[in-house]
């Protein structure tokens, strides 16, 4: 089995405060770190901890955060051989500000400053032996390429859609399960009602589609009429960093498996859950053996 | 002449916003930079540029931001012979958030890992030729020390007093010269009353005592009942990032030049002032000649 993703890299700084602060004051931090993060990365490092061999096109700049970033990806046992680096270019950066009590985090974030990936850079034979695409639509014209290739190819593709920009709904289309952050889904019309949303996932031409809502859980629209509501699993939240990435890695595995589309959506929930242990996208990120004792723990045996 | 100072660096990402997020968002930076930071660092590369030789005593990590913090202060030509580096640690690292449309910053920062300076870390000559003291009281031995030792040598101390911490009010009472925070002042019961605060000055003991206010200016309460009230100059502003470390080091020149008290301070004003008009602490501090040709086209002449 293999996956491959195509879309962002960061290299994240983080630091737990006490509270978020008032604008013009100063803030101590208590701990501050950093951390190899991106949507799509980060998703990547989760479906490497399951076993899952992947691989990732994207770029970073030249600077030390590039460095970090391909570092990061390389200990994880990715396959950055499509990983471009910019010349005299920075990489994407962050600052997250994780609130102490609540876990809850703030991100500050700057887009590489070179070139975003191009098709021509993406070698001929980029789906080789792919069993999935993942993309987050961030690279418009890679990432309609390459959903385009795939199905053509017919290897199935999920989109993580963080917020409507260019091309992304026409990229949605072409994507077998979106996956959709609460912005995504308000942008849509959401307005916590999933009853009356369910046209709106039709009317838009999508396929199976999950609205990712945080502590409050996951919405997923499936084939015909039935809609899935998975709660988060309750956990001492040190750090909700990340946490969506984790999701679709974890969903993306349990599709892989061909598990019914509840169980792999109760595993995404359990393997983004035990993520936010932990401060950062990927230090919580658990290993199979974790995520089945965790849910066994919780009497939900053989799930995946 | 010469300037001794002793206190904080810092290693200063600064990221631009279109204005400061809430909480458990994300946000885009417009700009992402970094410099050179720290009060008293920043205050000693005012003076540098004013044209006064300056000794910074200080710790760092040996990281690369301490080496970056090391790379600055040499750059502005001032003596880092003091500047000791701890194995195994880190530096002080600050994330500023910068408003775009009004230039107020919002500071996450860390202290550095390792021990701060010890006062056997102190060559025995370490006031050696200098015409003035520079202290931020954060490192409490230290600058208890040190100030005890420049007032037996007849060496003038100012104090930037950024907050009421341990010791904070023992080492005021044996500074000549007190700048402190909004925040400094609101602790020692200050509500935007100059007249009442007189009387909190005397009760503790202070000398030359200045609140410096931002954009509403400053307010010195000086020998006997005079109270010199000072406005801000107002300039296209980009970033309030250490304008009160640019005060800290205006003033000081002011001093050694022997000027009239007002007069010192309308100078220090104008450095901080023209300091707001780039990103960063220390990007925007003007040479003499600067801030001369500034003052003149104000209608300030001979100011210094």
């Amino acid at each position: 089995m293999a996956v491959v993703g195509i879309g962002q890299c960061a290299w994240d700084m983080l630091a737990v405060v006490d509270h978020f602060p008032q604008a013009d004051t100063k803030k101590e931090a208590l701990v501050w770190e950093e951390q190899g993060g991106g949507p799509v990365a980060t998703a990547l490092a989760a479906l490497s901890r399951l076993g899952v061999a992947c691989r990732f096109y994207g770029v970073t700049g030249d600077d030390r955060e590039g460095a970090a970033i391909r570092h990061s990806l390389m200990e994880e046992g990715i396959d950055v051989t499509g990983l471009v680096q910019r010349p005299s270019a920075s990489s994407q950066t962050a600052f997250i500000a994780i609130d102490k009590f609540t876990g809850t985090r703030t991100i500050f974030w700057k887009r590489p400053s070179g070139e975003t990936l191009r098709t021509d850079e993406l070698p001929l034979d980029f789906l080789h032996n792919a069993d999935f695409l993942l993309l987050d639509g961030l690279m418009q014209d890679v990432s309609l390429f390459s959903a385009r290739k795939a199905r053509a190819a017919g290897i199935p593709v999920m989109l993580d859609a963080g917020r409507i920009r260019e091309g992304m709904l026409e990229l949605a289309r072409l994507c077998d399960y979106v996956v959709g952050s609460e912005e995504f889904a308000a942008e849509l019309g959401w307005k916590d009602d999933p009853g009356s949303f369910r046209q709106e996932v039709r009317k838009h031409g999508f396929g199976i589609t999950t609205i990712t809502l945080g502590s409050r859980g996951s919405v997923t629209f499936a084939d015909g009429d039935e809609i899935i509501l998975c709660p988060a699993f309750p956990v001492e939240t040190v750090d909700t960093t990340g946490a969506g990435d984790v999701f679709h890695g974890g969903y993306l595995y349990g599709l892989l498996q061909k598990r019914p589309l509840r169980d792999a959506i109760r595993f995404a929930s359990a393997c983004a859950a035990m993520k936010c242990r932990k401060l950062g996208g990927r230090a919580g990120i658990p290993r199979l053996s974790e995520v089945r004792q965790f849910l066994q723990e919780r009497g939900i045996a053989d799930c995946l």
